[in-house]
């Protein structure tokens, strides 16, 4: 008997609550992984911004502090063709920026790189067997995603659109994250670049939910137990939270961010392909502003990044920011600053708490 | 003794069903205002294509066929300065499809008009005294509000965001409609005309629950029992529920706008300002495609619609939609077709019986 009313993302995944806390590249450190799952929630390991050893390294930290299922996330894009012509617009894009900054434009830059899954990320699993392995962008190529399946380990993908939730079931996922438009960081979209038509967590979820047989993780503009209890209203198995553990005392994340995100409301971030060459969610800053938030300037991803590197090292130094990427979503208000176990507990005590009290009808 | 959660919105209006049927200029027939406030919910007459003496006899009509309350909805913008050469240069846009359409893009084009609350309409709220009004785009002058306030109508207006919220909620206002991202038809924006900043309904609803003390309404994305109790759960008191009332058959939509919400699915709406000069929810569509589907262009609200009327008769009258406004929100795909009044009934049976179920836990 579980006290959740649905129970088919805590049978799939082995777990007690059904919070997922949203791996971040950068923000999401192995303690806060290790955390969650030891609270009976998963923990996700984000892999993007990690090489192998890096990897390893979290990974050994993680499973010496839980024995609980964990999730490892990988991002599936394609690396693109080197575009030294469009770099150079990009640089030409930022580089009054530079002379403000008192930098010289014309110095190296760094590759600004977020890696995609391949085959020694694939060595890491099928070594350390992380029970839940998750992918942004789509998936990656078949015969890499077979070796993942091999290893036991459930796959789950996230989809902005019913059309990516149809593509990602007929490929086999365990479970689908149906992102909505309010979500922080980089969009999961893959099979559509129109940020016009991305739709929001109250109409994508049901949608989701009626167009494929897996179990749905609602994700985006989630960040308290009202929005928990809505996500099971809506038919989601459970939910993947991101921004509200940013304020987790686990998060490693610039100073600058965590100031950001103390200010950030509801109508105060958009989502920006400035940083990386995707889009993404983030408080708004000034080279959002002034060069985006959206620019056709910006490189494929990731290679957007590379560029920004030095003013915003520069910016930092400063305390300004500028130049960083202050990934949020549009609830980041209604966070709460704790330990990533004690929010794990608190969102799932004020989810079943708020859950209980809609069937209790009210006396006038 | 209610079965519902929260009750403010019923005793506020003096209705037993929270289900408010949004009010769809051109759309929304007086029959089926009657017929939802008939059924216990909320009927709402949108009054912006109405003059004063369409807008009696509408209000007539629904006088007699139910005694419970009514909603009068009104816009509240303000008429903009003629701008003719502005007019010129979107004519000048679309001279191309009128020579396509064998049409003279010289010829006199209709005014296009939206009208907004003015003392002609004030008498007849003053004849008629419709229990609630409510306004969209803002509020109107303060002298014209007095006058609504002293009628005894309980007055409400959208927010899009929580800066919008608080601003209704310093003017007095009796509730507020927090209307998310998904929403169809014209976003309630009045504070901010950055589209890129609006919020989702899974965000907005909790935060302006939390920054007001009156009772919010949940728009956006909900068609059908489970965005009703979603719309709960983030701590609304009511919801209001456009585009699935489309599929009533009271509503009044040419037969491309019902063909268009027949093949509406989650991603094929964007905002487009290409019709009134506002940005609205619609299923995109080829003056979508091709001139917006928001273009700078655009004259001011609501002058932009006069140079399409002759190229959306041309086409209509061939069976073609590339000049209609396909208003819809981002959940047509959940609405069923039936009366207005059986809608009503089976979207509050099914809230709240997944506010029931919610509550029940499972069984393993």
């Amino acid at each position: 008997m579980s006290e959740w009313p649905d129970t088919r993302i805590l049978d799939l995944f082995g777990i007690e609550i059904p919070i997922i806390q949203a791996p971040m590249a950068g923000a999401t450190t192995p303690e806060m992984v290790l955390a969650v799952s030891e609270a009976g929630g998963l923990g996700a390991l984000p892999s993007a911004q990690y090489n192998t050893e890096q990897l390893r390294a979290a990974l050994d930290t993680i499973r010496a502090g839980t024995k609980k299922p964990i999730n490892v996330n990988f991002f599936a894009h394609t690396m693109p063709q080197a575009d030294p012509a469009r770099q150079m617009a990009w640089r030409a894009r930022l580089a009054s920026y530079y002379v403000e900054a008192g930098l010289d434009p014309a110095d190296p830059i760094p590759s600004g790189g977020r890696a995609p899954f391949d085959m020694s990320f694939c060595d890491v699993v099928e070594a350390y067997k992380p029970e839940i392995v998750s992918f942004h962008f789509g998936l990656p190529a078949a015969a890499l995603l077979d070796r993942v399946r091999a290893t036991g380990a459930k796959i789950i993908s996230s989809a902005t659109t019913v059309a990516e939730a149809q593509w990602l079931a007929e490929r086999g996922v365990d479970a689908i994250i149906a992102m909505g438009f309010e979500a922080g960081g980089h969009r999961g979209n893959f099979l559509t670049e129109n940020m016009a038509t991305q739709v929001g967590t109250m109409a994508l979820v049901p949608q989701i939910v009626d167009a494929v047989n897996v179990p749905v993780i609602a994700a985006g503009g989630i960040a308290d137990g009202r929005g928990v209890a809505a996500a099971f209203a809506l038919g989601a198995s459970a939910v993947q939270v991101g921004t509200a553990y940013l304020f987790a005392t686990e998060a490693k994340i610039p100073a600058v961010h965590r100031a950001a995100l103390m200010r950030a409301g509801d109508d105060n971030t958009a989502l920006t392909n400035v940083f990386t060459g995707r889009p993404a969610r983030g408080v708004i800053n000034r080279v959002m502003r002034e060069v985006g938030p959206i620019s056709d300037l910006a490189p494929a991803f990731p290679t957007a990044g590379g560029a920004l590197a030095p003013l915003r090292a520069k910016a930092e130094a400063a305390g300004g920011d500028d130049f960083t990427n202050l990934w949020s979503g549009q609830a980041a208000k209604l966070a709460r600053p704790m330990s990533s176990a004690e929010f794990t507990h608190v969102l799932a005590a004020d989810g079943l708490r708020i859950m209980r009290r809609l069937a209790g009808g009210k006396s006038d």
